[in-house]
């Protein structure tokens, strides 16, 4: 794959309105993992945040409570599979999980995690509030720094013209795939 | 419009977890409004609960806080002007949101707010706790009763395969369409 270019732009809500599926990286420098969340939401454009659901009981959620960061990685429909296996696919029970999803990690900037280097957009968070949801936590972040594909946006939102295809989970191992955009007058 | 069949369902994760824009309700029986919002997510299974996100100026906040309710109703694409209609406007200045957006009223099962008739699924919300944002309020909600459209919905999730399309919000005027679904093998 040709390699692709990346903006930064200070607009992280624009990315996660529309409801994608996400990747999920954390890391501490020794040891890192990813996983796939299917509920989040923006929480305010100014200064910019976001929140994520993590289940306690998954193999990243005590490096994210250790590190307090984490990383949003938007995958695009030819990344589909990736988010399958990262969901089907504990750390506890595989060696990388980045190379079983066959994804690259690269560095972020101001978190220790990884981002993957495949990713429409990725954000670098940092968590701030943690609300208690039970069998899971609703992790409350600042957002950091965020970078888009510059193929992919244009006007400060996500662009269709060039063949992104954005996928949103349904359930199990269906998506909602969205490729297309409506303006109102 | 031939009248659509509804059924009522035990899982509206499923319903808000490809993160459409809603049209949320609120009323106490002597006034009602209807507003758009494009920041939501689900947060737990058993019992269901979600979150939508309410800017604290909104004329509807105030009676969203009072009745501690408010419908979630999911619009399809023939919906996306009314959805416009009602980000843009204010329960202020407009006698009647619901009629300037074309759209009807149907009364709800367990709330004091009105539900929307055309709405492709409507959830019945009570809030459980509100975590401040600054100029606007998370408000987490149990999830009290959900229908969905019966043509629009097979193997407990959304169905695409009767020309059923979700608009999620892009910014501005402009939505991403999902209009067909993939399968991971």
């Amino acid at each position: 794959m040709k390699k692709k270019d990346y903006i930064e732009v200070g607009n992280p809500h624009r990315l996660l309105t529309p409801g994608p599926v996400l990747l999920i990286t954390a890391g501490d420098g020794s040891e890192d993992n990813i996983f796939s969340v299917a509920w989040s939401t923006p929480l305010r454009k100014e200064p910019p945040m976001a929140a994520i659901l993590s289940g306690k009981g998954h193999y990243t959620y005590r490096l994210i409570r250790k590190t307090g960061e984490f990383g949003i990685n938007i995958p695009d429909l030819s990344m589909a599979e990736a988010v399958i296996y990262c969901g089907r696919n504990s750390g506890r029970d595989v060696d990388d999980k980045f190379a079983g999803a066959g994804l690259s990690r690269i560095p972020a900037s101001r978190i220790s995690a990884p981002l993957v280097a495949e990713a429409a957009a990725r954000i670098e968070c940092r968590i701030s509030q943690v609300v208690d949801m039970g069998y899971s936590s609703l992790l409350i972040a600042s957002l950091l720094r965020t970078e888009v594909r510059k193929d992919y946006y244009s006007e400060d939102r996500w662009d269709f013209n060039d063949g992104l295809k954005l996928i949103h989970h349904l359930g199990g191992s269906r998506f909602a795939v969205s490729g297309s955009d409506l303006e109102v007058d």
